[in-house]
């Protein structure tokens, strides 16, 4: 079964983005180009579930005419896959993307269920507390920023149950970002 | 000069106790036996910080008459230690241990200066909040149990500034546990 990933940039107090979006406080790597970590991501992916938030702000995001090569690259592989959007009340876009409205669990266990690549789950923060909840993710797979912002908008936030997870990976850089593994297990009791 | 080092075990989304003051997703690894866990944080202190919420709960704790003798020689050598109490209005109990009523900054600078070796922030929030604000904590050394509880004591709560980090050291354990070290920077703007 495809397997939804989780794979998102954090600081280490837990935030996706400042109180005003900010994501200024992602660090820089010359080990670590953007464009090699969007790679590294899309390689094993070829689908995205956004929440609505997330996909008018990032969906259809274009890298700036001064961007690499790498990173266009990067981005035109990531505009080819199938996106998926989650929404209250939208209903669709111009683009191909299918937005689900309702039956969320019975949508992406079928999804899941399709022949096919891994599902990025992009986030934000919404769509995530709904599928841990729902105990649809699979894999956590956080880049932790080596900052405190102090406030913003958690990764984690009005999570019903506690969840067990197991360590599949752990690796620092020399820009102080970790790249950490999770495995989902069970609901933990 | 002494270092000030936040020694302390959370959750993946931050927690450093369930809403009820639980502990019990402290996951336990035979790598990891407490008594040596408490021995390596004990390795380079003389002293302890306390807020007086968590030194009422575990400042003169004694473990079980069943519990190993390492554990019972590791709290020996943890009640040896010159503790202080942060709290608004007690000034002191029949222990040793120095209460801090006001002057929080001038207090702990003069500590520090001290000679000495480092000292063991124990926690809580509130005192791990107000020290951090006051850009005081030279180290932070995060036990990150792999477990998500949703809900409780968050360890960063009320940070008033960005703060930067320096990763020292990150290690992953059979128990998914990691273990990860940084440096305070400076502030960042």
């Amino acid at each position: 079964m495809r397997k939804l990933i989780l794979n998102l940039a954090i600081t280490l107090d837990g935030f996706i983005e400042g109180p005003n979006g900010e994501i200024d406080w992602l660090v820089r790597d010359p080990e670590m180009d953007f464009g090699d970590i969007l790679n590294e991501i899309l390689s094993d992916k070829d689908a995205i579930f956004y929440g609505r938030v997330s996909y008018d702000k990032w969906g259809n995001f274009q890298p700036d005419k001064e961007a690499s090569s790498k990173i266009k690259v990067a981005y035109e592989r990531m505009h080819s896959k199938q996106k998926y959007v989650f929404s209250r009340t939208k209903t669709g876009d111009d683009t191909d993307a299918i937005f689900i409205n309702s039956d969320i669990e019975e949508r992406v266990l079928g999804i899941k269920q399709q022949p096919g690549k891994n599902i990025w789950l992009y986030g934000g923060a919404e769509i995530t507390t709904t599928l841990l909840n729902l105990d649809l993710i699979d894999e956590f797979r956080l880049a932790v920023h080596p900052v405190i912002i102090g406030s913003g908008k958690p990764l984690f936030q009005n999570i019903r149950d506690r969840h067990k997870l197991k360590l599949t990976d752990v690796e620092g850089y020399k820009s102080g970002v970790i790249l950490v593994k999770y495995q989902s297990e069970t609901l933990a009791t």
